[in-house]
């Protein structure tokens, strides 16, 4: 049984903000039958001694697989993908798949995340003159680069949707409500509509946060 | 034949701290043939456009192996180590590896890379004063987690050296001069002395940015 552990009661700026959306739009991706865990924000439980046995840096998603039990929604994705079959078959065409992954992790989502912190939470912080422009210019950046890369395919790794597409639709949505930074990138743009408008999609983002009333569903 | 796309002219602030290390360090632990490509940067020859066409984002390490090519040193390195038959065999061992080796790149390295650039680029901007001890606080935090991990192993993923290592070990290295921040965590401090102890290490370091005098060596 996969058992996903995550948050009931976010703030509402966070809800569709979370990694743990990463796993569960990969769960109805696949079909796969999994359960909720849900902890409690308000009192950080995510960040107790408890969790951390669990998710040792004390963040969220968890997901457990009878008695194991992983962190990382990167690692979880592929897990949850690879548990299903539905891993590519060669070693060069697994490095390729992590490696959109990776990109998605390592080189997009920093600066994306660091924008939204600025965006919500530290609009008033010193240094915003400088250091938001220069994030704004990296992200800008890495959409210059990503804009070239859907132009010629409609998934990053091959023709077919799959975990580093989840991850990286994820790391881009940390700034979807900046309509202006993606303005220019009419490929990203389509990309994203593309991702948005499936189901799983939609039911992960129903489920964020949900609480146990969305067990019984 | 493998051959690694990488630079041979950093400034000498950035040697030891550019991630074309973990793909030598990783080659060098393996045993593997190979050669490197050598790119300029004085003339920003990575952020060019025929390097893009190899490493879509304009970063380094790439790495071709015959036909094919690889981008981002979290993916370079595990194919690495698949093409040595050294990745465990379950799905559920490699998801272990997965875990620890998002949590190098996607849970530490943002962090540090970060405080990195403060203390050598970025002493004199705004915002300084809020922004570095938050992210030395986050680091902290980090490296209390991986203090209560490694009191228990040795290694990240088991029991054996292994790619999860070469990627924390290098997500930590970018604050490596900074010894107070590290002071409190021996077991931290121990994990990263041994890991700098190994030969393979050393030969990373001294081949970085060595240029074409290397390829007869």
């Amino acid at each position: 049984m996969l058992t996903l552990h995550t948050i009931h009661n976010y703030p509402p700026v966070l809800k569709g903000n979370v990694r743990d959306l990463r796993a569960v739009w990969a769960l109805e991706e696949l079909g796969l039958p999994y359960g909720f865990r849900w902890l409690d924000f308000a009192a950080l439980e995510h960040r107790g001694a408890a969790n951390r046995t669990i998710s040792p840096f004390g963040r969220i998603p968890a997901l457990q697989d009878d008695g194991a039990c992983l962190f990382e929604s990167g690692a979880i994705v592929l897990y949850l993908y690879d548990k299903a079959g539905r891993l590519p078959a060669t070693a060069l065409e697994r490095a390729t798949l992590n490696q959109w992954c990776f990109a998605a992790l390592n080189t997009v989502e920093p600066a994306f995340f660091e924008m939204a912190l600025w965006a919500v939470r530290w609009r008033d912080k010193p240094g915003h003159e400088w250091y938001v422009p220069r994030l704004r210019e990296l992200a800008q950046e890495r959409l210059g680069d990503l804009e070239r890369i859907l132009g010629t395919r409609t998934c990053l790794a091959g023709e077919t949707f799959g975990p580093a597409d989840i991850l990286m639709t994820t790391a881009l949505d940390f700034c979807r409500a900046d309509a202006a930074l993606f303005e220019p990138f009419a490929a990203v743009r389509a990309y994203l509509q593309r991702h948005h408008a499936r189901p799983a999609y939609a039911k992960a983002q129903s489920l964020q946060g949900a609480g146990p009333q969305a067990d019984a569903a």
